[in-house]
């Protein structure tokens, strides 16, 4: 089937449905969001990217940024950075506290919060929160080949003040010597970067290096090694969607990393990336008609890695 | 790179190795089994198998036997074992208890010791424990397309003896109304089950309807539904391994399910098979050489779900 | 004021209330008993037994049941008794399993239900079961200097019909090492403890010794040493009540010890022994009116030992 | 036996001890304090203080000012106050963080960190931080009936720079709402009384009136109500010693409240006011010698609220 007539399929049918989950509203800044608004972007190795409505709506991409983020901390310090953060699935909510006590400030993996800002306090490493913003900002729009993606202050600023839980994580990974600058300079780090903007269609080509094994197949620059692009994958699929990882993998069936803004990131080795945005979350929170959207487009076009 | 040339390379290149982990000795009859041994096969769609060592010498397959148990139970009740047991990676070790408490009884998933035992009392659905023991026993030699499979009473026996934590945990889903049929019939299913007895050259060919949508390439025999062998893959990439998952997700990047006899069942989707056997255990309680064994080929024939 | 007034007002009092908690379930003999029953009893140093309202009628006592059989089990094996149990408050529910799987198998306290199985295990220790089962019950009638006390076979089958959280705890331990015999005899001793059935008088009675420093008033028996009846009396008031037994502290300021029967018995170190019943429970599992009436009594007579 | 001979008897008896635990030192001022120093006083209600060893070096009284900050909430906000912060031992380490994710934000009890925090917040309810310290300071020296009663500013700064984990704490209630003021000034009111200086004649004449039905027996002021002062001591017996507290009722028989500086305030209702010091702390956290000291003292005087 042709892949724009596929992607303009499935965004008519989910666009019909009434029930659209809830939008975050933690901070003001996401509960403003229409939440009717539902994109779709897919690009593929030959440069090409096939779109279906609110696709060039940037969106505030939240967790998602966690996937850029370790890919650039990964490429400063290396596997050393799997002493200070694990591999393993975390079996409970996002924003859990009570495994950091278990493993002693180790969280279970890069991108639940906890282990998220130990990423951000590896790239902030010494630097000014500003310079290690700047990095985290130039990487991705090398990465999507687009110099205008930028990070919303507002939300930042949100985030900042709204983030005791995540405040309670640094401070409580700072006692156990987790955190190596002081908390207040990690998190400031961490909060602008969860509060870039992109479309999807600047997200879906951000992701292509890890589609095509590392490398941009339009810019050919090599982004992060082979082996990296695979190993990151393979942490998106145990771990891209919190306790909702299982289920992904079980109905998806791809690699992805949702963002409480509605985005989702999808990998598809080998063949495309999909980025697909819908603010309304489902009650592992994770955009509802974004795995959806997934789900459909994965089983049309037998893109599973788990088989056709 | 020639499939057999490489199995031989991998074999030699690990058979060297003088730390093999630990051999299990929970039950007598486990631990007697010499920890040198060390076999390896992949079949393929065209209907070869190849091997290496000890590649046709039986085992206890003991929880890879969780892999065919959950086949045969969808096959029986269809989703309606989701409401049973959950999808999700379990995040703690595989005895654990506390999980259960939290979520009423509910195992996180079919491949964890507490899933697997509500997956046996589905089968075991008011029959007689010899009757559901011989349709698993069946089902394995279909799949294997081999009926000279069999089971180690001894091992069963000794299973039945030392299983006071299985006993705790069905009696505890009991409590939760989740076990269906008396607690030691059920376990005496479970104990059989995972007293099966295999070598890598039928368990690979046993296995080989996962790699082709459900489907034995040989006999042409549907097994499963290709939607299901897609998400029987997914849940063991995701969950098959213990607390141990995610990094055998990260290092071989293929669905795996291991078992404390030292097996392992990979599967690669549209091409192989392969079953691994060194009864020496990892940390994790996964067997060292053979995870290792899976990692070398996965990587060397480019077979990573997640990017060549 | 006099004891006797005092009784019959606050029977009185609280008699009339419309709100009385709810009866346990959970076997069905116990959801039989009307849940308008409602005495209490204090015996005195001076060999005296006031009552008020259903005092004289036998109530299952079920875990009060734990404090005689710990003081059966000290006399056997003395503090040799605390490698298998411990002597903090338990911060959890009555059944929880968490915690021994955090502690290796070793149960808090002898007043949860984990505890009270480690504490009939030592009574147990290779005898029959008929023979452990027959010295506990001795020593309850000797405590209470009346033969008459006995067990309702009815209520110890159902309870082992019904048992299975007692059976996971019980196996749970086993795996640990904890319990020394047969899981099934074990608890075939514990089920049967818990069915013993007493009227307030008798329990009242029974409980003088505790608050005498171990000697029985009324026949000079000493029971227990000195020593011990002031240490059974601390883990009375830090563990009697489940996860209500800081807030029984707070306000009753009595050592303690619930039943899901309905009754309690609660001690006035060197004045008295009071037994109260009432089969409504509140949200923490314990006698609602008998909890307010010893409140009262306690406040009125004076008698909280952390202050007039 | 003549008081002051006892307190001489037990005094020499332990500081002959070797084996004397460690000091804390994950502050730097506390490391300091000389591990020899030992101090007994205690205050009857004729206005007698019987001492010996070091009982008028002042030493840092660290959560025994949880019981003062305690009593001082409660009369600012009533049992308004048990809607913010529960009354049941906590079974589990002093720090921990596990069981306000469980209760939603709700520390378990007054005397663990997460709790004393709050009560610190409602003392601060809106004032500035130096007038909240300022309060909680005069309390502590009317309680004494000694203006000398001081704040050590080093050591509430070093609480600061080393108080990652009550940060973590403090900013995980605030997320649950129950932290109304800016966590940092919060926290530096909580700090400050942590650092709180007295020596063992000051603390335990200020702990005379909780054993004196809430009246100085010397100054004739009632500081807190009869009703109170009970409760006050159930909530010390139960919760006063963390996760030891079942350990110490079964040892000691007496309400307490120990200081990671080595300080202990223990209560014999009706009788006096006891004050240990001894920096070597034990596994549990609480002064090794200290305990030790109060268990002999309890013992040869009867004074266990359990029986003689």
């Amino acid at each position: 089937m042709d892949l724009q007539a596929l992607v303009c399929e499935v965004h008519a049918e989910l666009d019909a449905a009434s029930e659209r989950g809830r939008v975050a509203d933690y901070i003001p800044e996401l509960g403003k969001v229409p939440g009717a608004k539902f994109g779709i972007a897919i690009a593929t190795m030959d440069g090409r990217c096939v779109t279906a409505g609110d696709a060039d709506d940037a969106f505030s991409i939240q967790s998602v940024s966690k996937v850029f983020a370790l890919a650039l901390a990964l490429g400063k310090i290396g596997d050393g950075l799997w002493k200070r953060v694990g591999r393993e699935p975390s079996g409970s909510a996002f924003n859990s506290i009570i495994q950091l006590e278990h493993e002693k400030g180790i969280p279970r993996n890069p991108f639940i919060n906890a282990g998220a800002i130990v990423v951000a306090d590896v790239i902030l490493a010494g630097h000014r929160p500003r310079e290690a913003i700047g990095e985290i900002l130039r990487f991705v729009r090398v990465a999507a080949n687009d110099e205008t993606v930028s990070i919303d202050p507002a939300v930042a600023r949100s985030e900042q003040e709204h983030g005791f839980r995540n405040a309670a994580l640094a401070n409580y990974m700072k006692a156990f010597g987790n955190i190596h600058n002081p908390v207040e300079l990690t998190l400031g780090v961490y909060f602008h970067q969860c509060a870039i903007e992109m479309s999807c269609v600047q997200l879906a080509q951000a992701g292509l290096f890890l589609a095509n094994s590392g490398r941009d197949p339009r810019t050919g620059i090599s982004v992060v090694s082979k082996e990296r692009a695979r190993r990151i994958n393979a942490l998106m699929l145990t771990c891209g969607h919190y306790d909702g990882s299982g289920d992904f993998a079980f109905k998806v069936g791809l690699p992805g990393k949702s963002g409480v803004g509605g985005g989702i990131l999808a990998v598809v080795p080998g063949k495309a990336s999909i980025a697909v945005w819908s603010p309304g979350l489902n009650a592992q929170g994770n955009s509802q008609l974004g795995t959806r959207a997934l789900e459909l487009i994965a089983q049309r076009m037998g893109w599973s890695v788990f088989g056709a």
